[in-house]
């Protein structure tokens, strides 16, 4: 990822002031509630009489993504839609961003343009301002944190704890496909670490690899609901795999569910990876997370106005707690739902090679090995 | 830092989800404008009309803070207080709290605990409401990053830009204490590692040193302007130093400035043990930074106002931008002032270094030389 033959400026050249200059010079606003943005100790924002949301993330290097395959600029870009997804998930608008970012002196200034040039993408496809944010050496690595605010009427954000027994479960776009690039990006490294001579083979299969590396905020559903007078009645996204957030709303709603797989919506290109990894495409779509897509609950009257859009899919229906969280398989038989989504206090790769290893794929994991060789030397 | 004896629980054991439960389970929300705080994909929130003010920063181990010598409880009290100040420093109040943490497996829930503790006392005695977050492992040390909203009317919300020629400058307290707590810390610990047998020498110095581990935001000095119906011409708070921050108010204000040395104020706890250790006390004023102390500029009609307090100082007066920006000595000279406060991209330790090599006290920097191995080891 890192070109050595283009232009190195080095961060100390510039300093913190000088840096954050060079990366906000070229802002521009264009939400009516920014008053004042990057330039004082605070932003300064009026959202007049509406609510305001706000999320925050943390993205890690070595633990939520990995540098050797993941360009910079869709790094800057994938973080900004975690963000705004979070914002989308209350039935709302993104509408700000601060941004963190620090790097150890392995980065150039370039590198860190090339990352707010993917942010700076997401807010203008978003029409989301950039209003602030921190910049900082590391001791090791890149570590980013990202708030995002957004604004909504009182009467369209939706909770997930306010999901009732009979609501149907509806979820939009497609499942699992990030995943399924994931595992990809990840088999060509592996490949080609054994013999950097043997090019990636990443073709055909732009959409995983498009999910995984590119993600986008479904705020697009946001609107269609408010277009069509459909509130939902609870509503997640998915970034922890489908099962994971199926059971937040079931727990914080106080009610059970029946998710049936056979409607769940998987892409022919996961499907078509699954089969050749050997992985069954269900466990991608409920555990493999990524997906950003929304999840969430109707209420049944409302199924007519939604039954024949595209994007959006029901899958099941809530239930009477006391029914348990259930997935109904295609062979007709009932099991409980279990959350095996993202942990960031467990080990990621190690758990997806446990999962390799149930399936008969025992592999050896170098990324591992040198990350705990990491901790080891830390604990000295 | 680290008690061995006590109990020890391993984060993974909880895992993520775990973890923010029991950090946030006993969260009380005092802000009526807090509709949803931590447990959904956002926070939900109501200023009713007034303007919002944003502001974030990052904490990095081994860049903005040194574990050896501070107590994580007052690591988590201030981290919340240096962002309080942000918004203080708008001639605001703050309101809500983003906390996001990410640590190495050398932590444990233990120690997690005592950092939220310190932010928790900080959010108790500044009626702040901690209403999210993200918590995630990280590959080496401990790494911070809260973002603070605040709320104020549009008129009593005080910029940078805003200074006039003429205007007095002020600031609130004593300044150069926390630096002078931060040499002396580092010079204990410097003696401690040499002979671990000697016990760091910290007595009657709990001002200075309180000043660094366990600094205030001068909410009150904004309350009080505000009782007083003073309104500052522009506001910034103290972080980095009065020079850079007297410099950031003329060059966004587009003015000069005349600083007199005799004016500053400084603690005789901060002028002892700069006399101690061979310092210049106005040097540890203008460039040592971390006082968090405001500053800001008064039409001259409120001098009489502010006179007799004992918390606000006057210190000089804001000229035509063509006379420059310049501190009066005590013997009359006129020198202009120079901005050398904190930056994350250059070597803080090291120029501390060269600033002690000025004045003939050359001395080996083990914390240095540690981390630039850190660094080289990551290039390979």
């Amino acid at each position: 990822m890192f070109d050595n033959r283009k232009k190195r400026t080095e961060l100390s050249e510039l300093g913190e002031f000088g840096l954050i200059d060079h990366l906000t010079r070229n802002i521009r606003h264009r939400q009516p509630a920014t008053i004042k943005g990057v330039g004082d100790d605070a932003a300064v924002l009026d959202y007049q009489g509406k609510k305001i949301l706000v999320s925050t993330d943390l993205l890690l290097e070595g633990v939520h993504f990995d540098l050797t395959f993941t360009p910079l600029k869709h790094l800057g870009y994938k973080a900004a839609i975690v963000n705004f997804s979070d914002i989308a998930a209350m039935n709302s608008l993104p509408a700000h961003l601060t941004v963190s970012i620090a790097v150890s002196n392995r980065f150039s200034l370039e590198a860190i343009e090339e990352i707010y040039s993917g942010i700076q993408l997401a807010c203008d496809r978003y029409q989301v301002d950039l209003i602030g944010g921190d910049t900082s050496s590391s001791v090791t690595g890149l570590m980013m944190s990202l708030t995002v605010l957004g604004e909504a009427e009182e009467s369209d954000i939706t909770y997930r704890d306010t999901a009732r027994e009979n609501d149907l479960i509806c979820v939009s776009g497609d499942l699992g496909a990030a995943y399924m690039g994931l595992l990809l990006l990840e088999r060509e490294k592996k490949v080609f670490n054994a013999d950097p001579s043997i090019q990636p083979d990443l073709g055909g299969n732009d959409y995983i690899l498009q999910r995984q590396l590119k993600p986008e905020a479904r705020v697009d559903i946001v609107r269609k609901l408010k277009a069509l007078k459909v509130k939902p009645t609870a509503m997640i996204d998915i970034s922890d795999g489908l099962a994971s957030e199926v059971l937040h709303i079931c727990t914080d709603s106080e009610t059970g569910c029946a998710i049936y797989e056979e409607k769940i919506p998987v892409d022919p290109a996961t499907l078509a990876m699954a089969q050749e990894m050997g992985i069954d495409p269900t466990i991608c779509a409920l555990n493999g997370g990524e997906d950003y897509e929304l999840l969430f609950t109707i209420d049944i009257h409302d199924y007519d106005t939604l039954k024949d859009d595209q994007e959006i899919t029901v899958i099941g229906h809530m239930t009477h707690q006391a029914s348990g969280m259930n997935l109904i398989t295609r062979s007709g038989t009932q099991v409980p739902l279990r959350a095996q989504g993202w942990d960031a206090f467990k080990e990621r790769r190690e758990e997806r090679g446990e999962r390799r290893e149930e399936k008969g794929e025992r592999r050896e994991e170098g990324g591992e090995r040198r990350e705990e060789r990491g901790e080891r030397r830390e604990e000295k």
